[in-house]
């Protein structure tokens, strides 16, 4: 692995010299863990010309959660307690000859920046941007394996729920359920908190879970992920309670069902990130459910839960291939309930055979 | 209770007004919680001289984790998607005719505070710095109580962890179930991830669950804590497995136990925070542990896990009366494991009996 995060940091060395700054200063955790294999709390990485510094506050542990740090990598553990790593990191910099240093500006606060300056008056302090963001948008087929078997064990866990009793059981408990599930099946931890949506609470989005309990004739949706080797997935469906849905569970269903399913559909390579949000969308805005409707359906997973691209109406940008999306919208009725599905895919050329699905429940509406 | 949000914003308006800042805008999702009642995802305050303002990025949804906004307070909810609280928070001072405005450099990245330029180029922005952290430091007797309750929900779920089998369970599962024991008793969450550790893991702090499984001889170490209404509070204890502790395990229990409570017996109004700290350090120095000891013995809990004070070596500052605080020193034997004990307590008057013990599971040395 450590060739990959190596190539990963000449590639931002590159972009370093074309936009003229003689180092720089990585401290967004998810884009530490990509450069480095590991982000211990706080860490930074000082990217020089020649040498790279993965900076921590404390010895790393190295544990799951934090990943490991590629062993070819310098690494330096502040000596004060209290210590800032990213002050050392421009201090170090300096040390180094760099006379510049871009910076994550959407990262750092102003106070650090400011005691950045302090360290290092002379140096010119750039931004960065995006850099990182943008090098992390398409995955390498290792990424994507990760997120593979993420998508194995959000699938395991909520097919083992699917089996269990649910009338009478709280929302609360059936998160706590799937979650504990979630890590039974090797995930580190839940990819975002575990939603489950009961009754009138079902289908509303980022819902969190309450002590109401499922009742025959509900709606049930649920929403959960896991984490594995820092890589997020994330599942979403709706079930029925009972034998027999009601007609308007149906035609709810069926309708959110092809407007996922137009999404889907839309997630070619090439393809405007706005396109793939109006293809879901509009099945729902002709259905008169305009209003309501979340302001994405659907986002980028990685090494975050929610990265680029934002599948929205304002979306810049376009697909690629080999870069992971959700496709998630959904209605929510107030007072009644909703729908909401939710699947992690791959863009994939046609070639290859278009979209490939990670998250492989089944959607069929089942009366649970 | 809403007075006492207005009471709370009324202090700092009064700060506002000492250091000559027509407006203040607080970013810190604790800090907007204590202000407000309330911290949906994003949200600020504007703090104006006359009208304050909870500006929100999207309906507050009133989840037990995020409070209910205080009623009498102004909500305006963004209505572009995608857009910046704080910035609409700044273009808002503007026509207010506020001609500065003071914001958390501390939590304010350097790009947040770009755009906040950029839509107010004739704003003076100044530095609230920890303002409202510093009026959170003492809490008042409801926040007491909401720790004392907090407390209350982790003991009980430690407690019932006690009466279980331990022996071949992972830590894994028991930090697991922990969790869904907190939130049984009626923790909104867990305070902080619970940590399990059992043999060579055991004492280390901030250990993060492993499948290690528990045997005969280990030493167990738990520390975990429960949130309630937003205020979180923590305990940790070590456990042996098995019916006879070994001397060495008697031995180093009996040393942190008593660092521990030579820590407790300083937590007196007006004690410097580097004094309490080597009260307790100095019983684990003199038998020769000084190396390897982490940076803090003790900290204050509140709406974070982690505030003010710091017991630490070169912390500055002294305790005052109704400041929580936890205290917990540890030993951690690199290969066989160790101890740490961790109680919260609030400072109190020596004439109202001293400091307050909040959890209040037994710390004798129990073989499970």
């Amino acid at each position: 692995m450590s060739e990959v995060f190596a190539a990963r940091r000449d590639r931002l060395r590159e972009y370093c010299a074309a936009s003229g700054s003689a180092a720089a200063l990585v401290s967004r955790p998810a884009n530490v863990r990509y450069l480095t294999g590991a982000a211990p709390p706080g860490a930074v990485l000082l990217l020089g010309r020649d040498e790279d510094v993965l900076l921590c506050a404390a010895a790393p542990t190295g544990q799951p959660d934090e990943g490991r740090p590629d062993e070819a990598l310098a690494t330096q553990v502040l000596g004060s307690p209290g210590g800032d790593p990213a002050v050392a990191a421009a201090d170090l910099a300096v040390a180094h000859g760099a006379d510049s240093l871009a910076l994550e500006e959407h990262d750092l606060t102003v106070a650090r920046h400011r005691a950045l300056r302090a360290v290092a008056p002379r140096l010119r302090l750039g931004d960065l941007g995006g850099a990182v963001e943008q090098l992390r948008y398409v995955k390498d087929e290792e990424e994507i394996s990760c997120l593979r078997i993420a998508a194995e064990i959000a699938d395991q866990a909520l097919g083992e729920l699917l089996e269990s009793i649910l009338v009478g059981r709280t929302e609360r408990h059936l998160a706590l359920e799937l979650e504990r599930r979630l890590v039974d099946h090797g995930a580190e931890s839940p990819a975002f908190p575990t939603s489950v949506a009961t009754g009138p609470n079902a289908g509303s989005p980022g819902h969190v879970p309450t002590d109401r309990r499922v009742e025959e004739g509900d709606f049930l949706s649920v929403c959960l992920g896991a984490a594995y080797r820092g890589y997020r997935c994330e599942i979403g469906r709706t079930f029925v309670i009972g034998t027999t849905p009601a007609d308007w569970q149906v035609e709810l269903y069926d309708l959110v069902f092809a407007a996922q399913r137009a999404g889907r559909e839309a997630l070619v390579p090439g393809m405007p990130c706005r396109d793939v949000d109006r293809a879901a969308r509009q099945v729902l805005d002709s259905a008169g459910y305009a209003a309501g409707l979340t302001q994405l359906t659907g986002h980028g997973v990685g090494l975050e839960i929610d990265e680029d691209p934002q599948l929205a109406p304002t979306a810049m940008g376009k697909l690629d291939a080999c870069v992971p999306v959700t496709v998630e919208p959904g209605v929510h009725l107030p007072g009644r309930g909703g729908v909401r599905i939710d699947d992690t895919l791959v863009v994939r050329p046609e070639a290859d055979g278009g979209p490939e699905l990670l998250t492989i429940t089944t959607k069929e509406l089942l009366a649970l």
